[in-house]
C-alpha cells in the first residue's frame, strides 16, 4: 500500500492507495456514526462492502443514496443530507464518508463542513478523476445556476482511501475523463511524468493496474505538494491556482452545456488545449508543443474542441470565474510544457481568438 | 476608543468599540467591493452612514436588505446573499458586511463563509446581543426547522466594529436581551464583573453610555480569551462550550416556541436560570445562589421561567443539540457563581425536575 500525507500542520492527513481498500477495516472510526454518502450507480457496486469493513472498525452507518451525475451536484441534493442527518439525529462526533466520485465528493464534503459547523469528512474515491483530484485538497461545494462550485467550503478530509479495484468497473469515459486531470499535473509542473504519461497512455487505457497506480500516485503526490504550499488558494500568481489549467474554459463549457453534459474531465482536456493555443499566441509555447498537448489528449481519448457556445458566451460564463479578480479573466497558461503561470492581462480578443481556433 | 484583539495567529482580527464608528472611514476596503448585508429595521437608521464610509475607505458598495427577525435566519435568505452577489458578478475579493443584530451577522457571516469557498467578512454589530456575543468569534449558521444553527461554519470575521451610539435606538426588549449574554459572562467565568453587574444593571437598562461602554468592552474581553483558547469548540469539558451557558435549555425554548417568538437572548435568561435551578438540584449551588441569578435577570427585565411546552418536549428538543456526544444531553453547569462546567452524565429525571421548577 503506498500512503502518501498532504502536509497542513494540524490538519494533515493521509492517502491510501492500493487494491482492495474499501473490504479493509477502518481505523479512526470505532464508536462513532459514520454517514456513508454515495450514488445510485456506486452504491449497488460498493457501499456493501464498505459499510461491513465501517461495521468492523466499529463504526455504527447510515447511507445516503442520491442520483448519479454533475445535475445533482445542488442545494437541494445538499439539504437532503443535511435533512437525514438531522432526522437520524447526528451529533458533531459523526463522520461523514463519500463513497464516489468527485460530484459526491464535493457534496458531501461541503455537508461535513456545513453540518453543525463542520463534522469529520472521509473520502473513499471510486473514480480516476476523484482519486487523482477532488478527493485530496479539500475542495467542496455545489454549483449554481450561474456558475460550476460557487457555492463551497475548503474542508479538509480526515483520510482519502484510494481503492484502485474499484477502477475496473470505471466506464471507459470517466477513465479518460480522470485522466485529463492527470495529464494536466503532467502539463504545469511535473515534466517527468508529461513524458511518462505520453509513452503510457495506453497502458493507462487498457487499465494496466500497475501503469494506473503509479500514475494516481505521482498524481496525488503533485496535488498534495501543492496544497501544502497554498491550501487556500490564498497565492494569487503561484500556488493552488496552477492546479486549474484549463478550468476557465472548461467551467464555461460545463456550464454553458449544462451540467451533466460533458464530464468535467472532458471539459479540462478541451479547456486545456485553449489555455495552450493561447499560451502560442502569447509566443509561450510552439506549434509543435501544442500538437504534442493535444495529441495526447485526443490518445486519451479526449475531446480537444469546445462546444460551439460561441465566443461572446464563452467570454461572460469566464468572466464569474472564482479565479477572477478585479472584474479581469484570469487564467492559467502555459510558459512551457511543464511550466504554468497565471496571467490576469491577457486581452480579450486574444482570449476570443483561441477559444475560436479550439471549436467545433 | 477601545480596541480588543481576538488572537487567533493569522485569523487575528479587532474588535473596536466607541460612539460614532459607523461614521469614521473604514480601513481595508480600498478598491474593493464591500456587500452590506441588513435588515429593514436597522438599514433605515444606519445604512446610508455605513455605506458613505466605506466609500470614504475607497470601497464600491452594494446592499442586500433581508426582513428583520429571527423567522428569516434561514436558507432562503441565504439564497437571497449568494444569487444577489452572482448576479452582480462579484467575485473572491468583495468583502461581505453585516449591519445589524445578530441574525444579520450569522446568516451574513455563512454567506461570506460559503460564497465561492469563503471571502472577507466584517461585523458591524447594532444590537447589545450582537456586540458582546454573536458578532465575535465567528459562528454563523442558519436555522433548520429541525434546530437553532444546526447549518453553519466557523469563519471569523477580518474586524468587527462597535458602534455604541446605535444603542440609542434599540428597543429597550433587545437591550435586555443583549444583558442576559452578558449576565452569562459573570456567571460562567468572571464573579468581579457578576458583583459589578449587580450594582451597576439598572444603569445598564438606563443606557448610561460609560456603563455600556464599560460592559461591552468587558463581555468582549471575556469572549476573545474563551475563543482565543478554543476556537473550534473543540474543547470537551471546558473552553469555549462554556459560553453556552443557557443554551441548551434556551434552543428548546425558541425551537419549541417557534423562531422569533423569544429573543435569543430571552431564552438565555430562562434557560440560565434552570441551569443554575439544576445545578443546585446537584448540589453545588446553594438556594440563594440561585435567587440571586433569577434576581438579577429580573430586574434586567428578562423572563425567569421558561414557556409551558412540557419536559417531555424540553427533553426531545434538547437530545438534537450540537454539544451533545454519543446521544448524552450535554449541559453547561454552575459549580459556583462565576464557574461553570459541562456535564454530560445528569439524570434525565433531574434535568425534567429542573425543566418542571423553572417553567410558567
Amino acid at each position: 500500500m503506498t500512503v502518501l500525507t498532504v502536509d497542513l500542520q494540524d490538519r494533515s492527513y493521509p492517502i491510501h492507495i492500493a487494491p482492495g481498500l474499501l473490504k479493509t477495516s477502518l481505523a479512526g472510526v470505532d464508536g462513532r456514526r459514520v454517514v456513508v454518502v454515495s450514488n445510485d450507480v456506486v452504491a449497488p457496486l460498493y457501499l456493501q462492502c464498505f459499510t461491513r469493513s465501517l461495521q468492523e472498525g466499529g463504526a455504527e452507518t447510515m447511507e445516503i443514496i442520491l442520483p448519479d451525475g454533475e445535475a445533482y451536484k445542488t442545494r437541494d441534493s445538499l439539504d437532503v443530507i443535511h435533512d437525514r442527518m438531522l432526522e437520524a439525529h447526528c451529533d458533531r462526533s459523526c463522520v461523514v464518508a463519500a463513497l464516489g466520485g468527485g460530484v459526491i465528493g464535493d457534496v458531501a464534503g461541503f455537508a461535513a463542513a456545513t453540518y453543525q459547523r463542520g463534522v469529520d469528512f472521509l473520502q473513499a474515491p471510486t473514480t480516476l478523476l476523484a482519486m487523482v483530484d477532488s478527493s485530496v485538497g479539500g475542495k467542496t461545494g455545489i454549483n449554481h445556476p450561474r456558475g460550476k462550485n460557487m457555492i463551497g467550503a475548503f474542508w479538509q478530509p480526515r483520510q482519502v482511501i484510494a481503492d484502485t479495484t474499484t477502477l475496473a468497473t470505471l466506464p471507459e469515459r470517466e477513465l479518460s475523463a480522470g485522466l485529463a486531470e492527470t495529464i494536466k499535473y503532467g502539463l504545469i509542473r511535473d515534466p517527468l511524468f508529461l513524458d511518462w504519461l505520453q509513452e503510457n497512455i495506453e497502458r493507462l487505457l487498457a487499465r494496466d493496474e500497475e501503469a494506473l497506480a503509479w500514475a494516481i500516485e505521482r498524481s496525488c503526490r503533485n496535488k498534495a505538494e501543492v496544497v501544502a504550499a497554498d491550501e487556500l488558494e490564498a497565492s494569487a500568481h503561484n500556488g493552488r491556482a496552477l492546479l486549474n489549467l484549463g478550468h476557465t474554459f472548461g467551467h464555461a463549457m460545463e456550464t454553458g452545456l449544462g451540467y451533466g453534459r460533458w464530464l468535467h474531465g472532458e471539459a479540462v482536456a478541451a479547456g486545456s488545449v485553449m489555455a495552450a493555443e493561447l499560451s502560442r499566441r502569447l509566443g509561450w509555447l510552439d506549434g509543435a508543443a501544442v500538437d504534442g498537448v493535444k495529441s495526447l489528449f485526443a490518445r486519451a481519448r479526449l475531446p480537444i474542441c469546445g462546444p460551439a457556445l460561441g465566443a461572446d458566451r464563452y467570454l461572460d460564463l469566464m468572466r464569474q470565474d472564482k479565479k477572477n479578480s478585479g472584474g479581469r479573466i484570469r487564467l492559467v497558461l502555459l510558459k512551457g510544457l511543464g511550466e504554468a503561470v497565471t496571467s490576469s492581462d491577457v486581452a480579450e480578443s486574444e482570449i476570443c481568438a483561441a477559444i475560436t481556433a479550439c471549436c467545433e
